[in-house]
């Protein structure tokens, strides 16, 4: 019989599709899958055939599915990244992700001023300069099999501080767009929530876990979770969820929750078992992240405000990789510069403050757009910029993948 | 920064974890988990929690999710079922799905009518009562690790003719029912259309795939479709969506086309390495499927049509036992009854003719209801009998897993 979710699986096979052979003949030419996936997002967008089959970037089933897609991405990402390895990146990361969120507010607000708008324009456009959006990093850096050096371990702690960062400048520039003030206690209960979040979970999440699962403390044996194929994968789903749900409700983003439950996973004996019972998962639904993030490009939109949001994407380029490198310089120039790169993304996160600015009537829609083409072009320049960068540290063969 | 997504991956974690809590709890009381999982959705349906949590039968997320879990679950089976085994069953599934459409479709008819009701509902009863959702059944089926058994295969066989068949009903009750009359070639050219995709898929659906993935004609190999995890895998879910996007656009159930595309690659040398592939993706979506399930019991309205309901379930239950039953007694009485309780399930597939019917004003909401309460409990009261009736069958040893 005909299923009702007929037309949305021709969908997801198109955009499936199109993600895999762009993905493909990118990597061919040397560019990262990753940007042949975003692109296909792009063409469909742009072309007669999302026209033909209704895609847009409002279908809120492709918005779930590319959360998911990206939720799980970095989950496998934190299943790779043990405590240890980041207690001893935590001062440089701390560095990294500070003068990451300084030096692109200052120049963001710097910029518009300078240009005339307003200030709670330039608040906006700031903030939105702000937020890392670490999931295209992740993906390349796994793509490479690099995960496991120094610099992309700086890179993922930098990631998780700016987005704790990222939430204080936003909840107090949305005080200022909604026309009200804001207590100081309130930006330093969010901090101090967040920082307990993030700190219990990397000091107590792996101990946890390793109580849950391993065999001093069975709990998986005595409670049968699930039908035969050990109970661990499906822990591992729930505490990813929960943790990704806790940390979206307290404004993180979710990806932050996910990151933290792999990390809590890292040091257990049954992680390369999680690694590959997730990898058929990643697989299918990270497409349609990068898929959806090509899917929100209007080109005709993009052209119409190029010369401000080329002046804006440029300094969103230049002060991570400027504001990020300083704070990595103490590893030198090639490390700080591979690692300033890696933070330049700003994906899906520059577009949700700009969503926020738009709704309080504080931007215009020009300059919504402004920031939508700033998020999609730092997020499309990384993939080659970043393999080049990465191929240049000291340790790496010439001869490595690039997709 | 919050994700715009964040209550969904609340009530993702809230379904998943109540799925795994009941099914776990169901397994250790004897019961297949997949029962628990159903009841789960049923529990968050009717109490406060699904409330609070915005959790409907409404969500299309959730709707797309469960479709996934279902064609991934299904393509799963497929992998394990070689097209030289499914021509050995051929003519007893047919013989099987043929008994198993008449004698539903006409006790159904005939019930309505001595109870005095409309022709135009008697026959959308009776449409209800043809097609089998063979989603729980092969989950159970697989939970207990018989699908190699030519019972299970028969089952299967049986699914498929079944589905084909039920088009034809359904295209002429619904002509009916819409008030025209339809021209005999319309259904010749519908039944000819899905005989043809079946057939030529099950024929040369393998051949295609082996020359596709070999090492004699390898395509995978020259064209990069992925970043180095081998290709087969990206193109298993191209054919397995591709499949059943054209299973629906055909009108046949999406999950034909996915089992179809599974038992295309089930002589690949590569298949064990896919069943592996796919484990994570159906461990995480397939408990989305039976919790949508239970999710569109509304108790109150159950209760409000119980008595013809439990009629119309236990018609349903002894037409598909008998009319299949029959139709394999060659195999034994044991087989017979153990192929008929397989086919016993409506699921989702009985709620779509209801829905037809309601939407062409013909049948009442309280016949509806009627339909769904049908459909949820012939889904629910198949795994215990399945599994007692698996059991009994020759070959069985008695501490084989319940679950």
């Amino acid at each position: 019989m005909a299923s009702e979710a007929g037309e949305v699986i021709l969908q997801l096979f198109v955009i499936f599709v199109a993600a895999k052979l762009l993905g493909g003949i990118g990597s061919r030419f040397g560019v990262p899958s990753v940007v042949g996936e975003i692109l296909a997002g792009v063409v469909l967008a742009n072309t007669v055939m999302g026209d033909m089959l209704h895609l847009s970037s409002d279908l809120e089933f492709l918005e779930i599915l590319s959360e998911l897609g990206v939720i799980f991405l970095i989950f496998t990402v934190g299943l790779e990244t043990p405590f240890t390895e980041m207690k001893r990146v935590g001062t440089d990361s701390t560095i990294v992700a500070i003068l990451g969120v300084i030096v692109p507010f200052g120049v963001g607000f710097g910029i518009m001023w300078a240009l005339g708008y307003q200030t709670i324009e330039g608040l906006f456009i700031g903030a939105a300069l702000v937020a890392t959006s670490v999931g295209i990093t992740a993906r390349v850096l796994a793509d490479m099999g690099v995960l496991s050096r120094t610099e992309s371990r700086i890179i993922l702690g930098a990631a998780v501080i700016d987005d704790v960062l990222g939430l204080m400048v936003l909840t107090l520039v949305e005080a200022i767009g909604g026309g009200g003030s804001i207590h100081p206690l309130t930006i330093l209960t969010l901090m101090a929530q967040s920082l307990i979040f993030v700190g219990l979970l990397m000091f107590f999440g792996g101990r946890l876990v390793n109580r849950l699962v391993t065999d001093k403390n069975p709990l998986a044996e005595r409670w049968e979770w699930t039908s035969g194929q050990g109970p661990i994968f499906s822990i591992a789903i729930v505490a990813c969820l929960g943790l990704a749900a806790l940390a979206s409700s307290i404004g993180l983003a979710a990806i932050i929750g996910a990151f933290l439950a792999g990390m809590a996973f890292a040091a257990t004996p049954q992680r390369h078992d999680l690694v590959e019972r997730f990898e058929g998962l990643v697989q299918f639904l990270v497409p349609f992240f990068f898929g959806y993030i090509g899917l929100q490009v209007d080109l005709g939109e993009a052209l119409s405000v190029w010369p401000l949001a080329l002046g804006v994407t440029l300094a969103a380029l230049l002060t991570k990789v400027v504001g990020c490198g300083v704070g990595a310089l103490r590893l030198g120039k090639k490390a700080a510069t591979a690692i300033g790169i890696g933070m330049m993304p700003r994906g899906e996160v520059g577009i949700i403050v700009a969503l926020i600015g738009l709704s309080l009537n504080v931007i215009s829609n020009a300059l919504f757009s402004v920031v939508v083409v700033m998020s999609l072009l730092t997020t499309l320049v990384t993939p080659p910029l970043l393999v080049w960068a990465f191929k240049r540290l000291p340790g790496m063969s010439d001869g490595g993948s690039t997709s």
